[in-house]
């Protein structure tokens, strides 16, 4: 485990965080001294590269700090809507697509360290990114205490994608919107298939599948059968419309 | 909507606060004035209340605030042990049967708001519970802005609970204690079932059952089968010592 960061690596990732928008908010209130750029370093390690040094504990956090700033942002800017349409916004705006786009906004790719044999696996790459930027919120969460560091660069993220997914007709109804999409282009209706009941499911979830063409195409969970299916459809409709 | 609070109401509220250990650390760092007590009322008013005026959009948010403290706890409680074992302690310690147990610890039954059909329905109590301390943290959070009033009194109890789990024998391996404990109490195996694979499943994510004796006992998610097993059967080992 290193002790000190390399200057030359240190130059990139203080560029890195003025991208974000985060140097300058940083070094207004946080002692420079008491900032821990070797966090920033782990952050973007991926464990294919060590199996030591990495960014796994961090991306534990980070998925979390991504949950909560989100969570707020969607109470505070669509407070007036059903908190069923407020999870099937979430469950879109914490996916590995959404990330590894903001991910790609920083290029990322540039910064992350990672073995050979995962960076030519594109295949992996889109997840790879997505808990890299995670690891990230986590490390510039450890460092500052403070959810505003964060959401000052990710809410108009946020805003951006929240807005291109409430532009879909049927608007925040998922599973409407999934229905006229499948029935317009092949004349069939997806269908939802429950994984797990609340009665015999400790948990108290509830758990949908929705297939179409033989291919699972989003899973959901919820309270109830509903929100859980919204959730599905919501995946289903942003995986389709990307291959379409 | 109420636009003030009933002083009564306060009193009650304020009480509570106070055995959370939250009143004085608040009097030393929040304005009074600035403390908005109608949000700590609005969490505890059960949605089989009223219609307008209650706690989902809060326990949407709540649920956030719990898992990132829980993660955070555990990466400085237990950072040494490896990111899977992390991820199951983590499912135990925010899953409605701990929440619940926080909950009556502090009497919240008897802060909450709620439909008489709905109070007396002790199937949804533990639920009701477990949404109303969620959403009681997204308040408190949302008050402060600081994450630290949530983990001073939050930390004492989910290190209760760690320990506790931790002290399970096959330490961390979920599999190996539930495959002890239904191979020793009925000299049978739990089964396993996979509900998607990352193949065709958009979210990148494994779901996994864990059958026994024609019932689901557990569910888990997982970036890997093993991790998602793991989840699984740490959830149904819990589940079923709570029964035995």
């Amino acid at each position: 485990m290193p002790s000190t960061i390399d200057p030359r690596r240190l130059k990139e990732l203080v560029r890195l965080l003025d991208q974000m928008g985060l140097e300058q908010v940083k070094l207004e209130r946080i002692n420079p001294s008491e900032f821990d750029w070797l966090l920033i370093d782990q952050a973007l390690v991926h464990p294919s590269f060590s199996g030591t040094y990495n960014n796994d504990q961090l991306e534990f956090v980070g998925d979390s700090v991504l949950r909560l700033s989100v969570s707020l942002f969607l109470k505070e800017h669509y407070g007036d809507r059903k908190v069923g349409d407020l999870a099937a916004l979430r469950s879109h705006l914490v996916s590995d697509k959404t990330l590894a786009e903001i991910a790609s906004f920083y290029d990322l790719q540039k910064y992350v360290v990672v073995s050979n044999a995962a960076r030519n696996d594109l295949q992996a790459l889109r997840s790879l990114l997505a808990d890299a930027l995670e690891a990230l919120m986590a490390a510039i969460y450890i460092n500052t205490q403070d959810l505003a560091f964060i959401r000052k660069w990710l809410d108009p993220h946020m805003q951006r994608f929240a807005e291109s997914l409430l532009a879909i007709p049927a608007l925040g109804n998922y599973k409407v919107a999934l229905q006229e999409l499948t029935q317009g282009r092949w004349k069939r209706l997806p269908e939802y298939r429950n994984v797990s009941t609340a009665q015999d499911n400790p948990s108290n979830l509830f758990s949908v599948e929705v297939w179409f063409d033989d291919r699972l195409w989003g899973q959901g969970q919820g309270k109830s059968i509903k929100a859980a299916q919204q959730e599905a459809a919501a995946i289903a409709l942003q995986e389709m419309q990307s291959e379409i």
